[in-house]
This record gives structure tokens, C-alpha cells and sequence, in this order.
């Protein structure tokens, strides 16, 4: 069994982005030289997430509306008693999960034809940092 | 390290359909001849999920009222200004999740009692996949 | 490669409790012996899940909120003619999700410096299991 371990910086100018990183994931396939097995992408930080959905601006700004309305940023969450202001960020992290799991098959990310993997940033403006694991043979 | 991959095609009756596929798994798994590792059931598509949870049709209308609930069919997204009438279920895949992980542990998959997978399908009456990857010895 | 498999049990005094695992599932990792590879933690139980987040009691708090304002107990779910009064905390553990993947390298769980791994319990006072299976060399 071979393993690959990576990571990708990000440090976004908003305060939420949407990030597709489909060709950063399918260039650290690469170099692991690993044919067969799987890749966990899952963000480092408890204020982002990663998903899988289409690259199309209006579903991003259709999901980012979703979890605005279900966790809205400026809410008095019982979490600023610690003196934060990013609550939002946390439970908007929760909704959407921090990671996705990618089958590789014949040296390739084994996606969709309209699957896109995201990196999504709920409380930048500061360096953060998501995972790579890739095993397999 | 053995690796085995398969894809389940689906082609729904309706628009929302929620069907349980444990059993199809169970198969892939005998196939694989892996005894000791993890299995990955992923949609393929970006309008369904995959998710575990009890075989019971009162649990899974509850689900669906919670999902549309939360992203209605028939509302106005962003998304519909490309001609596309399917943006409640890019969301519903993306609140539901659209992959699972199962531990394969003696040759079966290592569910607990009540513990069903399910194919969730939130755009139906069209051909759909779902790829399974299984890793271990 | 190697495969390492534990359970964990759990017997809450509440109803809904939220317990930090992270040093369990680190305790695991060090009896497996595994220094590169993917651990995955699933709970067994339909009515529970299994996040990232931080050990802060606020947020802890906010989470709760958020799901029991999405999928309330005491609702009249379609699940409750079974007899079971338990319909929102299925929903709460589909909301949340039952798993997560934690990548493993250099015989560490690779979690960023605020991650922390938590069992959600949504209908406890009665036992209740987590599955921990690692693979790796």
C-alpha cells in the first residue's frame, strides 16, 4: 500500500468563497503515482468545509443563501461569549460537511461529469489549510 | 492491497425516490473478495445522495418533508437562470450528503442493527450512477 | 496494509449529549500500530452522529439549536406511528451526519490545532456503539 499526504493553503480576500480545487486534487493524484484507492480532501480548520456539487455560479450563491438563512452570519450565538463573532461559520461548517472521500480509479479522480470538488470558506481573510490523503496502490 | 470498483445505475419512476441498496452493496463486497477494509458508496451525480439510516417508509417521508422543507421544489433559484429547473435538488444533495463510508470487517459490511443505505434521488426519470470502491485484504 | 477494528460504547444520562472522542480514537490509533493511512469513526445507531468541531461549550450549545430548531422533538413525525418517539433524532443524526475520516500520518491523527472529534447523541439513556476502523502500514 502507498500513501500520499498534502496540503493546500488558502487565504481568501471575503469573508465566505466557494473555491473549486478538483485540478489541485487531481495534480496531487498525480504526484502519489497511486492508480487505485481513495482521496480524503477535509478542511483543517472548524469555520470551512469541502463538498462536491456543480461549478455553476447560481447554485453557489443558491447555496450560499441556504446556509446564510439556516446560520446567519451576525446572529448573538451562545459561541461570541468567548468573544468570536464567527459562530455562523462553525454550524455553516457542520450543514455542510468538511470533507469528501473521491474514489481513484486508473490514476484518476473517479467524479461525475458535472462533479466539481469545493472549498468552501465561511470565515477567511487569514490563512487556512485543507488535507490530502491518498492510499492505495 | 486489493482494490475493486462497481457502479449502480438508477433510473427512477419519479422525481424523489428513496431506495435501499444495502443488499447491493452486500454482493459488490462477496465480489471484491475483501475481507478486511473499508467500502465507499458515492452518487455520481450532483442531484442525489446517499445516506444510512432506518428502513421505514414513516422516517423517510419525514426526511423528505425535512429536505423540502429546507429547499423547496419550485422555488425561484439563481440557479434556473441557466434553463435548469433542479436547484432544490443540488441542495437537498449537498444538506443530505452524497457518500457514505462502511467498514468491511470478516467479509460483511459492519452496519449496525438498524443501520440500511439508501439511495436518495432528488432528479429522477433519467439514468443515474453511484460508484462503489472498496480497499482492503 | 493493515486493518485495526474497535468499538466504542456509550449510556448518556440525557437524552442529547455531545462527548469530545478525540482521545479515544488517538488511543485506538496507537493500539493498531497503523502510522500512515485513514481512520474512519461511525456510529452504529441511527439516532446518533459523529463531527469536527471545537470543545467549546457555546457552539456546543449553537449545534443543538440549530438541530432542534431544524427537526424539533415533540413533532408529530410520520415515524411516531411505529410506536417510536424518537423521529427527530434520526433526522438530527442525517442533518449532522454519523461519520467522519480522519487521515493519519507519522501515527497521528493529522486534525488542524481546533479540531476535535465528537460522538452526538440525540436519543441516548440506553447503550449505544461506534465503530473505529483503521487501515494503513
Amino acid at each position: 500500500m502507498k500513501s500520499y499526504t498534502d496540503y493546500l493553503w488558502f487565504n481568501t480576500e471575503r469573508r465566505r468563497e466557494y473555491i473549486c480545487i478538483t485540478d489541485l486534487l487531481q495534480n496531487a493524484l498525480e504526484k502519489s503515482g497511486i492508480q487505485e484507492g481513495m482521496l480524503l480532501v477535509s478542511a483543517m480548520h472548524i469555520t470551512a468545509g469541502v463538498y462536491v456539487n456543480d461549478d455553476e455560479p447560481g447554485i453557489i450563491r443558491d447555496l450560499d443563501n441556504l446556509l446564510d438563512g439556516l446560520a446567519p452570519l451576525g446572529r448573538d450565538y451562545y459561541h461570541h461569549r468567548t468573544g468570536e463573532d464567527n459562530g455562523d461559520a462553525h454550524l455553516k461548517s457542520l450543514l455542510l460537511h468538511h470533507q469528501v472521500m473521491i474514489p481513484v480509479t486508473g490514476g484518476k479522480l473517479d467524479l461525475g461529469p458535472w462533479q466539481q470538488v469545493f472549498y468552501a470558506e465561511f470565515d477567511g481573510c487569514r490563512k487556512k489549510r485543507v488535507v490530502i490523503k491518498i492510499i492505495g496502490d
